[in-house]
């Protein structure tokens, strides 16, 4: 029997209960696998109204799919204001996110996917990770440098090697033993969890034009060469690098390769997402679970108005299940 | 009469010849003004067989362009190779070029569009400027730092603050009144070119998430910012901004604004490559005439083979008609 898919709910008083009931609405249309969310129940009522039940384990997910949401809820059942977040619906958060962790490793979900947190929120309950990322990796076991967030649109990849950095400390971050890590992480998710046996990498250059033969930056030359250089020895995938990274995002471009190395945030976010806003979808590699997420946040500010468009959690949930399906084939 | 636009071939061993011949087959289709080619007459012959009239001054294009691309040649005559640059080549360019911007700042032409060169041949003969936009900012008396490289396509138009710098060196490259600078000339060209009379800048942040309130750099906060609110008090433009980069791109931000201020190269050339990738056309603001560029280089490996798209040339050539249309009235 297919395992049913654990949906972490987010903030409570965020767009993630409405983008999952979303989703829920369109699971024949897109033919979604059975997922049930794991939150505050109230909060999907407060937003929505379409079927929803209380089920009192992952196992009840599957039968109950088909004519209702399935929720596991969680927190204490206080009221949910929507776009209003509280101490409460933080708490209920990370409850929520503990436990579609812990199913998720123990085998009774497929994969987790995330729904949108507000880290200002969880910070103030004293929550010590960056984000919900390195919360996952380390409930799994895996130190969080040894992670990889990739991008996914419909036709582009992406993984920053460094990412919350000010862009002046991103050269001195920049190391041979990073990129390549990075570049391994990417490779072997690529394998493992989309089926690709012998990846195609391209690998951004960190200076305009590539760093023009050194004229404009060494780090093209220094950094990022010998590390493509190391990753083509391993042959576990096909390399090109480091090239110009302006020209390395149209559609002809992105035709050659599966997935782009790029040096850092914006290099691999703002193509992905001037391609891909609405339904660009961050996936987790390195990790011995499945876990994605829709690429955006909580948008407080249309939360509860039946706004907000659920195309980039539909794509974070049939990744998730494609990925995890390749996952335990492999 | 409507004055005719001088296209400088550039490298005759480059594609340039074989794009303004294939922008000239289009002349009807996209309603192209009439040009002339300035360049060396063989370049063209030798990977076109379509009809071409050597015009002994501007003045005579307009009656020949209806039934021969009209060339005022330069040059020594000497034969060409496609694909094969060499000192004789990078000669004719630079004469090509210096010829045209003269016609055009004299008023024999209405604006020019500059043919790709290969600025390495260009330092093999002395060339002292980085690229053709500073040569044409000298030739008209401005200096370098006063002009801005604005990349135009279809629904995209970004300037960046800094351009050729190794990425390092942006941070430190970066002060208020660069950005301030840069914004004004960006104002006044979309108004005086683009016939924008209250231009919308959206001004992007150097730090991601533009700097997330100075957790992930303070650039955003102490350079940016004070920019954009000086700039905000001329009143001569609504801005928006520092924005964090990467939500800036997509189709309903792009809708918002009329141009994007971005801190370094490539965050404005991967947005404008990855959307316009084929029809970027390059245009320098801050000049007393109207210049403009195909976003593309010589591509010396496909020159000669019929494989060009003329699309970026035909843009550059229809965007030059147009400004200098609004500059003349203006």
């Amino acid at each position: 029997m297919t395992l049913p898919l654990a949906v972490s709910l987010g903030d409570p008083a965020g767009i993630g209960a409405e983008v999952i009931a979303k989703s829920w609405e369109r699971r024949e249309l897109r033919a979604l696998p059975a997922f049930f969310v794991v939150g505050e129940i109230e909060a999907v009522r407060a937003v929505w109204n379409g079927p929803v039940e209380a089920i009192a384990s992952p196992a009840d997910a599957q039968a109950c799919f088909g004519r209702a949401l399935p929720v596991l809820t969680v927190g204490d059942g206080c009221a949910v204001s929507p776009g209003r977040p509280d101490i409460a619906g933080a708490r209920s958060a990370l409850d929520a996110l503990e436990l579609a962790v812990g199913l998720t490793r123990s085998g009774a979900a497929a994969a987790i996917v995330t729904g949108p947190v507000s880290k200002a929120q969880l910070y103030g309950i004293g929550f010590a990770h960056p984000g919900q990322t390195e919360f996952v990796a380390e409930r799994c076991g895996i130190a969080a440098a040894n992670v990889a967030m990739m991008l996914a649109g419909p036709s582009l990849r992406t993984v920053p090697v460094t990412t919350h950095l000010p862009l002046a400390d991103v050269p001195a971050a920049l190391t041979v033993e990073l990129i390549v890590g990075k570049g391994r992480t990417v490779i072997r998710g690529l394998r493992r969890q989309f089926g690709i046996m012998r990846p195609r990498l391209a690998v951004a250059g960190l200076n305009p034009h590539a760093g023009e033969n050194g004229a404009l930056g060494r780090e093209d030359i220094e950094l990022i060469a010998p590390a493509v250089a190391r990753l083509c020895e391993e042959d576990e995938a096909d390399l090109v690098g480091p090239l110009a990274a302006d020209s390395m995002f149209h559609a002809s471009a992105r035709s050659r390769y599966d997935a782009a190395l790029c040096m850092y945030h914006d290099q691999a976010l703002i193509p992905l997402k001037a391609l891909h806003f609405d339904e660009g979808v961050n996936i987790t590699l390195g990790l011995p679970i499945v876990r994605t997420s829709p690429d955006h946040g909580t948008a407080f500010d249309i939360a509860g108005r039946n706004q907000a468009d659920p195309a980039a959690m539909v794509a974070a949930i049939a990744l998730a299940s494609s990925c995890a399906a390749r996952l335990a084939a492999g």
